[in-house]
């Protein structure tokens, strides 16, 4: 089922020349890499290396390093031999001064920093920047050309690569994987996503294990199982493993060529036959296996300790330099051993004939435009949000659900879009339980493993993307929106928190890429977050937590939105909103249950575009200062908020009350925290300088205060949100055991409002009786009671 | 390689009558099953069935659980047969009918819970109570007996069940994973835990992965693959599988016992080779693979629509009980057609010829006391933490790691826990990297997988465990306590953000089994956050996240406990203080660097113990009220905010400044929200009511507005902390480009002391001045100027 390609065959495809030239491009990849990490100066070793022309400071990973370096050669001869479309995943990120000095070679690098230049000044400064305050970072990072993948956290290549590869169907995608890395979670489920490729109208993702043994401070697990158990698990990943296996250089440079040759002829031939031939039948995609020494060509011993193909050159084989003068003489030996008079010319400028061996133009992986997909990027066509509007006669008195209406739209953004195929939809399978299976009459969720015939809505080619792993859904779009496309990620709200490391590293390549000008904008990663924490009651309380948007709140206010549409026309105006804004984090918390309507299109447009306002049908204080404020933001707080002003204003006739909804939360920010923030004058206008504000919230309560502490009325609100109580119980038992319930809300404000609290006496036990009456109620039927569950706005 | 008994051998090892009989427990755990789901009342149907009986609202998931049930009645019986020590792990624990269903079968259940007898009322209760308010939650939930993995959120089963092997020889943890869960990456890695898995001295995991076929709305990948690719994936795994595929309950009841039979004869062999033969090659362990369908005996079709073997099965298979009586009908016939007047009495106890199919005692997997950890936890025998302490003749004069000096302490710990084997250490190959190594000196890494001569501390028996998998560290560390025992976590500070999710989970158990009687106490689980945002500098921006504190705040005060020990006494001493509690989640954040010391041991213990105070020795307001307080949490801020008190001691000899260091964070909340709060009043002495606080903080800043904003003062706290900048840069760098350095923070603090403010112009001027030096020299050199990185406390 293999087919492994020993090292006995040596002969071709390589010409002497060839193979010889391809060695030396490789010796000044890893000779700049060293550069890299060691030289402040002297960056061709014309003179002695003395210890002022090493850095101070030693940073950097060399052990990955020249496995990267060989792999990237390798690559350049493929696509220039067959004209490919090619980018690059590093997925051991910290191996950065492999593709810089790629790039460099190839010139990619200076045309995007042109300081950086092709000649010996230029890699004095490349040499210098690197890993050096003032200059780039360790990692294969947003400042690298050709790089989506930071790789900083380890996990995301596989994912990321297959998200490139969808829907560009000449782009190869060429995958490095960390056997470190390999053993991580979001990684061992993303191989999986071959079953998710579809060959006629995806390209192709080429991972290639780079066995290189070690980790940190211990081996790697794939490199230490026998051959067979590393082989039998890519075949049952569904891949045809191909091994790369050695360390003497021109032996490994003819098994790479060969094994590159026949691997791009496999995936050529299997595109051809879905393409051409027709065939459906998921065909097994080949993986490379390179097993490789870690920090091959470096310093075998150091110390007397074994260096070479051990975890001791995992970052900086040796350090001490002016400490160890023999350490100098080491580096200076390494270095040379490169032989860099025979790479690069009395300028610095690498000979003429090697630079031959790069591709040319965006042929060059690190100037390919998939790897800087903001400037591939095009508008979505998106049908009018307004005509999907469901029609409020009077608030707060028909139900709806919301997502099943936001359904109906983006099944129309399918439809317009499904030329173009520059949209897709993620999920862990809750596309439908999450009510947006309208999106199914416009596509399938594609699905390349078996289908049988009673199977619903699976195509091998489709929009829809499920797989019942969070990290591989956030992978792909991720990958998706960084080579150029749209997409929307739908989740249970609780479940989200497994891809918060994920999306933090995203949050932080959408910050530095805003200051990167050559890196063009691309469109925003959208999340809808359904089955939330209130609607969970069925599921109980593993199924319960709000976090996500204190996690996202952390991250840098110019790349963080978070929306809670209250209803299903604030739910489209918003979601229309976020398809269309670029370079952002979208955060939208919407139900999918049946739930009272508020406002009409036209308002809700208002609302949405103010993000925070008064909503005058649901106060009484026209014109006046009101005696209290219920503000709220969230589907269920503004049900319970509402029907708490009901019970406020049944009992005290003459209360003036304001109410007031969030749609956009950062408005509560001041402006000089979130671009989105009210001026201190309209904050104070809406929530007054020193009436009682109670504000019934979705998350937890906190988030409120911090995001309003500053703001003058601050000390008079008073939140109610998710304490972290729950079971599995009934709707409304999830607010009262939270305490955010119409009742205590009510309760709340009597106690806040002067004047008030001691002639409320009645009205206080009567909600305490209501408490009760509602626990015996859902104690014996099981369901909430009929004046709780059909409450309706009655003014 | 692989063993597949085929459908064919039909004969054994059942007896017709065992056969009988435990098919016929089998149809009263579904009979069980489907009772809690559906009934309200009429348990044992002697009545005709009717809307009244029924539930109103129908909350449940019916899908995985005949098979659920099937592996239980089968792990019964070789339990009774071989007297075996088991426990059972449901990873699809939505299931959690079946293990309700089944525990009260046995006995277990009516034990814990004495209202809900073995009788008809009992049964009656059973019922009402599943997913009910008042009553217990849906899942394998912390109210279950024998449960220690609530399968709430999918991908943890495998971990778990590893945990709880380790140091167990004689157990076996039988580990149900869904196919849908299989999916997840989490479980994709964990597969691999069978390379720490030391046959000698660990018990055994028998992984049942159940090909149910079916998520939510979409078949499952693993279902979906041809046999030979999940037989390559499972023997790729290190595993021999076992397939039992079929429908027919006879024919399978033979398939599933005889394939027990043959996996505990191969468990028994592998340990006995082991444990007398001194094999110490790593075995392959058998895992069974049973394909059953999907709501396997229930309704093969609802209103037309395939429902058994299909998605329809996942939940509740019909509903609409009201308004279509047919279903009525289905519902009844669908509970007949398990027999019940066969299986229970006419007082609706199990027929005691069943009743005797389940093991007695504590054999019975409700009743394990390994699924009760706590009952079986002892102590940490814990060294004298004193012993470790470093001398500190003044304080922040001279430097230690304050990591290397803990790596001492748990050394220690390990030698002296020893015997018991009753406390491990896990990290993502990072226990060297965060300088813990001292713990080698005591014990190895365990690692069945390769070992080569010249590896490192590496043995198939030791205390720490390392895997590049923070998902797979977590789960085994969650086993582990889980089933009584202790554990210790390091972890890069940022990627704890890995295991956000994971956290809730094990948050959310600990919260519920608080109130759970028989619940006993488990270990605390132990983070040490190192490696942490301030000393990322050589990492970069991907590396620095502080952000895991907030997300630990949101769960509940009574289970969380945060500390920033700013040296190494202080480190010790909390160290210390975290192995002995009980039932906490503790997070340490402690660097790994060099660093200064500021409290021999005495003043660190009585620093720890109160939690937060003023340090005399670097304030010089005694006895008055002072001009200004200089606050700080964590060892970077108190070493700039130090430095800054330097800095306006050297520039304002008048000025009383007040140093107050928080080593627990969890002191500045009021008492009402945590245990640990400052009183008011002692806040207020300690913080004052209206002079200015500088606020140094490791974190985000506003996490300190969060916790404080309801103490007098706090209009007045200026905070400082990691703002979402960084590269790959210098150490002081960090701190600058964050405004967290002593120079900003003696600004903040002239912008703010009254009438500093007109008169401090030429030293605002010095601390601008510094800055750019500051950035000149980096520049320039690439470290951080000496006066900075050489400070030390000069009074």
């Amino acid at each position: 089922m293999t087919q492994t390609i020993r090292p006995a065959v040596q002969q071709g495809p390589l010409s002497p020349d060839e193979l010889h030239k391809m060695n030396a491009y490789w010796r000044a990849a890893n000779y700049l890499s060293v550069g890299q990490i060691y030289l402040l100066d002297n960056p061709l070793l014309k003179e002695p290396l003395k210890l002022e022309h090493i850095k101070p400071r030693l940073l950097g990973h060399w052990g990955t390093t020249p496995g990267l370096n060989f792999i990237y050669v390798h690559l350049n001869r493929i696509i220039k031999a067959h004209d490919l479309n090619m980018i690059y995943i590093a997925g051991p990120g910290h191996g950065g001064p492999g593709l810089v000095a790629n790039t460099y070679l190839e010139g990619t690098y200076s045309e995007y920093y042109h300081n950086i230049s092709q000649d010996t000044e230029g890699m004095k400064r490349l040499f210098k920047q690197f890993s050096f305050p003032g200059g780039i970072p360790s990692h294969v990072a947003p400042e690298t050309p050709g790089s989506i993948h930071e790789g900083g956290e380890l996990g995301y290549s596989i994912a990321h690569a297959y998200g490139a590869a969808f829907d560009n169907p000449d782009l190869i995608v060429a995958c490095v994987v960390g056997d470190g890395e390999a053993e991580s979670g979001p990684l061992a489920a993303a191989w999986h996503s071959n079953k998710f490729l579809n060959p006629v109208h995806d390209g192709a993702v080429l991972p290639i294990l780079h066995l290189n043994g070690y980790k940190i401070a211990n081996p790697t697990l794939f490199a230490r199982i026998p051959k067979p158990e590393l082989e039998a698990l890519l075949v049952g990943y569904g891949y045809e493993p191909y091994f790369v296996e050695g360390s003497d250089p021109e032996q490994m440079h003819q098994l790479m060529a060969q094994t590159l040759d026949a691997v791009l002829a496999q995936i050529k031939a299997i595109q051809h036959r879905a393409r051409t031939g027709g065939d459906t039948q998921r065909p097994r995609w080949p993986v490379i296996v390179l097993n490789s020494p870690k920090g091959w060509t470096g310093p075998k011993e150091v110390d007397g300790q074994k260096t070479e193909g051990y975890w001791r050159s995992h970052q900086v084989p040796f350090g001490e330099l002016a400490s160890k003068p023999e350490h100098i003489q080491l580096l200076e030996a390494w270095m040379k051993s490169y032989r860099p008079e025979e790479l690069f010319d009395e300028n610095g400028t690498l000979l003429p004939d090697l630079a031959a061996l790069a591709p040319v133009g965006e042929r060059r992986m690190g100037d390919n435009p998939h790897a800087n997909g903001g400037v591939l990027l095009k508008d979505l066509r998106l049908p009018d949000f307004t005509d999907y509007a469901i029609e409020v006669d009077k608030p707060g008195t028909g139900t709806a659900e919301a997502t099943k209406i936001l359904g109906k739209f983006l099944r129309d953004v399918i439809k317009a879009n499904r030329r173009e195929r520059n949209f897709r939809i993620v999920g862990p399978d809750e596309t439908k339980s999450n009510r947006l299976d309208a999106v199914f009459e416009a596509s399938d969720r594609v699905w390349e493993a078996e289908i049988v015939s009673y199977d619903d809505h699976l195509a091998t080619d489709g929009r829809v993307m499920e797989i019942l792993s969070e990290h591989t859904c956030q992978g792909w779009l991720e990958g998706y929106l960084l080579t150029g496309r749209h997409g929307f990620f739908s989740c249970y709200e609780a479940f989200i928190h497994i891809v918060d490391s994920m999306f933090n590293q995203h949050a932080k390549w959408l910050k530095t890429t805003r200051h990167i000008p050559w890196r063009a904008r691309i469109a925003s990663l959208n999340y809808l977050l359904t089955s939330h924490v209130w609607r969970q009651d069925h599921n109980g309380f593993s199924h319960q937590d709000p976090g996500f948007i204190d996690h996202v709140l952390n991250k840098k206010a110019d790349i963080i939105r978070v929306y809670l549409p209250p209803d299903a026309n604030t739910l489209l105006s918003v979601a229309d909103h976020c398809l269309r804004s670029r370079h952002y984090v979208n955060v939208i918390v919407a139900g999918k249950q049946p739930a009272l309507q508020y406002l009409d299109m036209d308002s809700a447009i208002k609302h949405c575009t103010k993000g925070v306002g008064i909503w005058d049908w649901a106060s009484n204080d026209q014109g006046h200062e009101p005696d209290v404020v219920i503000a709220c933001a969230g589907d269920v707080p503004t049900l319970e908020a509402l029907a708490a002003v009901d019970i406020l204003r049944q009992n005290f006739s003459t209360l003036k009350i304001r109410f007031v909804n969030v749609v956009d939360l950062m408005t509560l920010q001041p402006t000089s925290e979130h671009p989105h923030g009210l001026s201190d004058w309209d904050f104070d206008a809406i929530f007054t300088t020193d009436k009682p504000v109670i504000f019934a919230f979705h998350g937890y309560p906190w988030l409120i205060h911090r995001l309003t502490y500053r703001r003058t009325n601050h000390p008079n609100i008073h939140v109610r949100g998710y304490k972290e109580e729950g079971t599995t119980t009934t709707p409304f038992d999830m607010v009262v055991l939270n305490e955010l319930d119409r009742f205590n809300l009510a309760d709340d404000a009597i106690d806040r409002i002067p004047g008030l609290r001691n002639t409320a006496a009645h009205v206080k036990q009567m909600l305490k009786d209501k408490l009760i009456e509602h626990r015996l109620y859902v104690r014996k039927y099981g369901e909430d009671m009929p004046e709780v569950r059909d409450w309706q706005w009655p003014y």
